[in-house]
């Protein structure tokens, strides 16, 4: 008998916790996936616009295979010899510029950022980090401290410093293009100063070279470039954290770092890396590896194990074979303009940004004040669950839609999420 | 064309890094598991006396096919409604006593390990850890500087104490039973007192409850207990590492912790719990998740999604339908006693030690001077890897074997072991 969403919201209080939340107002009881649809309980069919863990499509047969042969075949660590992690390193490696071409491989993408912060601290000898003021690289205790939207209440965060997030919709100083780009590079530097006046010394800059959890501003190839030189400047490391708009997603190319133009010494990768297999990783120079392994021990037993290697070559296979990236720069574009023509009839929708299948459009309750509509947004992602449509918001104010479907999106899901975008933009009141 | 061990060993240089190490002199390129067996490139057959991650046996076929079905039918995160997380926390909490009833599932027992110094820190508001001196528990940045074995160059440990590891064969000063309970005790009594006049306060002690790393000490149920006892009056957290001698491994009871009796406020899983997936998870109870979620925010993509459940309720399943709590305690208690006979025959084994599967002996140049045969310990892996049987060695001066088979190990194994350890002791010379 299959429970009610009731019950299962009693037992995850129960067995869970009060806080562990879930998405929308009514919380959507899934039970199968395939492509960009999944189905709940009831048997009713959802678009999914908003998972990038099944990056090349939900249940993809090939990579199932894959998990499914090998972990009937061998699943051990990596202290034995085994081709499996070397081949993908070859391969993952072989889309990086010079001289990123090496890995560690870990499970998750916050054990990739909190080993990324160690290989920075080991070059450079330093603590000192900068993030934005928006960001979130994970859930271990040394990156969960970075982020200052859900701080942590205890711990020690004294060598952290936080610089305002881009928004290209509100650009600091009021200026966009370079203009913009030095004054975000000018409160890196005063970071860098005032991480030098306390002590603690610069480290690291992390940062998503997409901006995606600040709400991916529309930004400037070149963006990086005068925060860049001043990280340079100060002996620091630049990690690019591509957890999201890694692996083609964003249409143009396969990092977003090589799509901002900048050259991280350390890139960070995760969710979409194996389609749903537990499996992320560090890709950096042999220099910062040599570093790294001087000054720390590091060995992860699940990581990079053939079962791990073999989901995560395959999503490689499949976005080759399938030609995902063309794919997702394609349906983008197309999305993109779909979302300009729902501008010029919905006043509440203030910007529309993003790149490939990574996009979304902010919403306001005035677009001279740019006000953000944000408890309209919340409203709109519950009417479009219930319309079939699955994706959610984000950014500095929570008020963007973000749209982050897998990369089988096709132009008729775009047509259809569309559609459902505008009946939820006319039937949902502005104030509530 | 199957690459040889030099060309994987040479591209691990140049993937990986020069430092990343791989068990045995002469390094074994495995391709193949099934039960307790694997093979090698050159179909060489090797006896698995060590790994501990299959659990229920290499690539068990119930695990494999509850892997490859959920993996065809849904892989989503938490934020959904699924019943593939609360059934198997249902089962798993069922297991341990009251008031263990709540659960966070992570991908690996370092995100474990590390949110449990959280969870301890929410409950006490305190930052001073006590661990011992031999321990490891993972490769977190704020759990890999617990360890004393192998601690980084960098970063603050100045919240972090450690006290002697418990050793059965020598014990502190030089009493066994209840005097040996109660200068452990004291140490733990000395350390909290020291990271309270230093300012810290006293936050946990986390222990295996087993001191795997530590050499499986012999001790008496109830050896914790006046440890419990300091860490209690001091209002301080007590937490158990179960990763290696959890799910029945040590025959008796499923957990080590309650072998060893005592009564762990938080408890964190690891490696056998998904035979190979990548599954992971903290035990704990209302009031210290009630804390936790109070002062921390936690999120894990991969963690509890619908696969990992299904590995791991698969891993539950085969333990109690093939018995193997059972079979670890009969099969356990036949090995001791073939090594304790080997014993009467080689002067270099000093102590014969362990738990159901999770056994070994301790090698010494002389049993008066209890001298540790360090070297000599190295060689004999070596040996017996060349023999066909994989094992290794651990412990407070890297003497001990550390045999820790998966739980299909029978009778029949354990008698070609003994043979090969027989043979290995016969042949390999104290002095290289």
């Amino acid at each position: 008998m299959t429970r009610t969403s009731a019950d299962l919201i009693a037992d995850r209080t129960r067995l869970l916790g009060a806080k562990v939340t879930t998405f929308y107002e009514e919380p959507v009881h899934l039970v199968r996936g395939e492509g960009v649809w999944v189905w709940d309980a009831d048997g009713r069919q959802y678009l999914d616009c908003y998972n990038n863990v099944p990056h090349v499509g939900h249940c993809h047969p090939k990579v199932v295979e894959a998990v499914a042969t090998q972990a009937a075949t061998l699943n051990t660590h990596t202290r034995y010899l085994h081709e499996g992690i070397l081949r993908y390193l070859d391969r993952l490696t072989a889309s990086f510029a010079d001289p990123l071409s090496m890995g560690v491989l870990t499970c998750t993408g916050s054990e990739a950022n909190d080993l990324a912060l160690r290989m920075a601290e080991a070059v450079t000898g330093k603590r000192g980090i900068i993030v934005t003021d928006h960001t979130y690289h994970g859930n271990t205790t040394a990156v969960a401290a970075l982020s200052r939207t859900n701080p942590p209440k205890t711990g020690d965060g004294s060598h952290i410093r936080h610089v305002p997030a881009p928004d290209s919709y509100r650009p600091l100083g009021g200026q966009a293009g370079a203009a913009h780009a030095r004054a975000f590079a000018a409160e890196v530097q005063r970071a860098i100063s005032d991480l030098e006046e306390a002590g603690h010394g610069f480290s690291c800059m992390m940062l998503c070279p997409f901006f995606a959890n600040e709400g991916f501003p529309d930004l400037d190839p070149g963006f990086l470039a005068p925060t860049e030189a001043a990280i340079r400047a100060a002996g620091g490391v630049l990690i690019a954290d591509e957890v999201q708009p890694g692996f083609g997603r964003l249409g143009s190319h396969m990092w977003g770092h090589q799509r901002t133009v900048c050259a991280p010494d350390i890139v960070t990768l995760g969710k979409p890396m194996g389609n749903g297999f537990p499996v992320a990783g560090v890709i950096t120079s042999p220099a910062v590896m040599e570093a790294f392994q001087e000054t720390f021990r590091y060995f992860n037993t699940f990581a990079g194990n053939p079962v791990a290697c073999a989901a995560a070559e395959a999503v490689l296979d499949v976005i080759e074979e399938e030609g995902l990236m063309a794919r997702a720069a394609d349906v983008g574009a197309y999305a993109k303009t779909a979302m300009q023509q729902l501008a010029a009839q919905h006043a509440v929708i203030g910007d529309v940004r993003g790149a490939g299948l990574f996009c979304g459009v902010e919403l306001v309750t005035d677009r001279a004040s740019k006000a953000p509509a944000a408890a309209f947004t919340t409203r709109m992602v519950d009417a479009l669950r219930q319309d079939g449509i699955l994706l959610n918001r984000l950014g500095i104010h929570y008020n963007t839609l973000k749209i982050r479907p897998n990369l089988q999106f096709s132009r008729a899901h775009v047509d259809q999420m569309v559609e459902a975008l505008h009946r939820a933009l006319q039937n949902t009141p502005i104030q509530a």
